[in-house]
């Protein structure tokens, strides 16, 4: 019943929980992110069991955010390189520290996200690529999109300016 | 094995997914604050068996992100209304909608993000708030925060300056 399966449902939030949807998977990710690409690195990081890590990191692998690679041929070893779709995963664990850090760190900040030149403190917030502005509700919305199907686009109809609101209303 | 409690760690990552980490949750957080705020309105849209969805709403509930209300009294009903902490999880929406879109919509994209007011797309990136600096490795890094154990200490060292790391190593 909780494992229903999301890849049926449109919405792109969903699709991507579907590829990372627990914990232990977006954690092995930061991990990734942070560098680590060995299965011992892994283990020793999260202080996951060996068959549980297996099982995350071949459904990574399945998932295409991680590409096993062999680094040595005798012993067979092999380690776990982000693809560009786990690469491009790091907005999501930057927007899971900045409200982490704050809201669950009541004894202080535990961890900092730097600028590694300079040294000054970062705060990571999403604007909008072309016009800069940050992005936050009302000024930004969902909207359907050209492919969605008839549930996306009861939920998120066509935006209509602000002057047409009136009329149609 | 699976459920180990992420919260004595003391990575700002881990203990936010201490309270999300799961599918449902962060999709009625999506829901939320796309401003549904009924049991009906979230078991209707997510599709989720309501004994699940009364479980997953006691636990936002439980962890800070929802505040029940009643909003009637005879009978008594309640809603489940963002709290700021709950708010405050939409930049983790936004980064898992943009990647979803990026990488998980071979068909073509079923939601979009556009200005409201001008109907222009927008593409949700990472910046530094003070700098206005795009945030990506290698030119920001994760660094021990003041009130880090030893654990944070060891896997992310002071970072030390560019001219001073050749002296360093």
């Amino acid at each position: 019943m909780q494992r229903k399966s999301f890849s049926t449902m449109q919405c792109p939030i969903a699709r991507s929980l579907e590829r990372v949807g627990e914990w232990w998977s977006i954690l092995i990710l930061r991990d990734a992110l942070h560098g680590e690409t060995r299965f011992d690195q892994f283990q020793q990081h999260l202080g996951i069991a060996p068959n549980i890590l297996t099982r995350r990191l071949n459904g990574l692998v399945d998932a295409g955010l991680l590409a096993r690679k062999r680094y040595s041929v005798r012993p067979p070893r092999y380690e776990y390189v982000l693809t560009a779709a786990g690469r491009d995963f790091e907005p999501v664990v930057l927007a899971l520290f900045a409200w982490g850090n704050k809201h669950f760190a009541p004894e202080g900040k535990s961890l900092l996200l730097i600028n590694a030149e300079t040294g000054a403190r970062a705060e990571p917030v999403l604007v909008d690529r072309r016009s800069g502005e940050m992005i936050a509700r009302p000024a930004f919305v969902f909207t359907a999109g050209p492919a969605a199907g008839p549930g996306i686009r009861e939920r998120y109809p066509a935006v209509v300016r602000k002057r047409a609101t009136r009329r149609a209303s």
